[in-house]
């Protein structure tokens, strides 16, 4: 008999996302004890040898909740019945920048790439299913910042892989249920202080029933279509302001004005960050106003961009430069 | 002392939309009696002169609600104060196809196309506002089908123009306030039988909910930086079709393999419905089965797409043919 077919998608998903890994090599699972990275670990510890891998676990004890500590010794316990050799706990302090769920975010992954490093990792494995990414989807929808950023959470970034992208995350839990593995079930999942957490509870129940079933999925097929187009148009992008680009780091006004405009403003956008422009403090309206140097010129005088960065027209090239004001 | 600045917002908006029409030709709004399209329409009226335009008014009796008759001739009788001439009611009949509201889309732009095109008009205003497009974009979303999909309503689609897509439905009412205006309100606005109205009336809020303020205008700009990435994906993927096109319409898989997914996926979407694969059933899985014949090539057959049409790969070439057994 073979195994229940939801361990059968997870170690599926966790075979296929390691067919590129050499042999012989270490990989990790990042687990939370939650039942989508616990599915993740189980299957990585069951595939690995099979693969001719060595596999390997990490959990990172935030110290934010009454007994993370114990929960995380417990699960590095249980790391060897599932395969996972090394099995180590990481203890991080999360500060207070960007709030509460991005201080705990940083934290977690430069205390994971740290442990990675030390070990020798080949790759990290994460949980995120395609629910996150459906949520993920809906939370970059709210700042209206395009393509890349509806593009959510990539398979693969660095050492970091997400093999269940394609799976829900029910689909982990009944994996749990049928290994007769008990996930934890973190209480700030349903804490409607995180906007995560607000986009699972209320709204992805308003989408479906306003809109119908297939929602999530709909919304993580979004997510790939916009990261494909995403990675075009960058490269398309990265081929013009290679030719449009001077010795001096100036863009030339014709090679950008026989462009379309989305391949115009990703020139600009990069020329800017090149020129020092921070690329979190650039919005569209800043791009905008540089780009109106090159489609509706008539003199102006320059456009400003954040980090005191300038944009000139001057013989038919964009020159960017820093404001002497602001050094 | 100037308009009400919400009475100014429309005429600017409607002002823009027109910059290019040639002087003394004929505008029309299509005009609900709504406050979106009213509005829009007392704002046409009023610029049209000061254009050197002509100006008139379209209303469409669907003949679905008791007293639609009676509304289009009020509206109809309205018009010349406005600054309207000429002013029609166009009956339709509407069919079933596609269900109610498609049914009551079609045979509306059927019977303004025609309408325009008895009265040589340059251009039909629709009162679409920002409220419609985030709306769009949510119902559009759930279909998980990508840039182009989520791009919502053009500014301007042939006859068709929509100046009102930057201001909310809210600033509309103000203004047919401002003008003593009384917009009618269509019950089916409220029928949550209607896809739209589910989205507007329970969707919208939760998303400001969960999300914070600003979604409609973010869904709105996440349409309009949509539709710049998918323009510029298609004229990319044109250039690359023309480049990859042979004498009988098969396409070099060398061609197809150097470009990236995004461009080489609506290449093989043109040359399927260029074959005759019936756009409305080209699915994403149909292109994705095509394209392994490129990216994963180990001899397969043949690909099978909608209409009857079949993909093989020969002599360096994916060749698209019309089966014999479906003729």
């Amino acid at each position: 008999m073979g195994p229940h077919p939801a361990v059968a998608d997870v170690r599926r998903a966790v075979r296929l996302s390691l067919a590129d890994v050499p042999s012989g090599a270490l990989v990790l699972a990042a687990c939370s004890g939650g039942a989508d990275s616990l599915a993740l670990a189980a299957a990585l510890g069951f595939s690995a040898p099979r693969l001719g891998l060595r596999a390997g676990l990490l959990t990172v004890d935030h110290g934010l909740q009454e007994g993370s500590a114990g929960r995380a010794a417990d699960l590095v316990r249980l790391s060897p019945s599932l395969g996972l050799d090394p099995a180590e706990a990481l203890t991080v302090a999360v500060g207070r920048a960007g709030g509460p769920e991005a201080a705990a975010r940083d934290a977690r992954y430069a205390a994971l790439s740290a442990a990675a490093g030390r070990l020798g990792a080949a790759a990290v494995l994460l949980g995120h299913t395609l629910d996150d990414q459906a949520e993920t989807v809906l939370l970059r929808l709210a700042r209206g910042s395009g393509t890349r950023s509806l593009s959510g959470m990539a398979d693969v970034s660095g050492l970091y892989r997400r093999p269940l992208l394609g799976l829900t995350r029910s689909r982990t839990r009944e994996a749990c249920e049928a290994l007769g593995l008990k996930p934890w079930d973190d209480p700030h999942n349903d804490d409607p202080a995180y906007g995560r957490v607000r986009v699972r509870r209320d709204l992805l129940p308003a989408l479906s029933a306003a809109l119908g079933p297939g929602v999530p999925e709909a919304l993580a097929r979004t997510a790939r279509l916009c990261r494909d187009d995403a990675d075009a148009l960058d490269q398309w992008a990265g081929e013009v302001h290679d030719r449009a680009r001077g010795p001096g780091g100036e863009l030339s006004v014709s090679v950008l004005a026989a462009v379309p405009g989305a391949v115009r403003r990703r020139v600009i956008q990069r020329a800017a960050v090149e020129a020092g422009a921070p690329a979190s403090a650039l919005a569209a309206v800043h791009i905008e106003e540089a780009e109106r140097l090159v489609t509706a010129w008539h003199g102006q005088k320059s456009a400003g961009l954040p980090g005191g960065v300038s944009v000139v027209r001057r013989c038919g090239t964009l020159i960017f430069a820093v404001d002497n004001v602001s050094l």
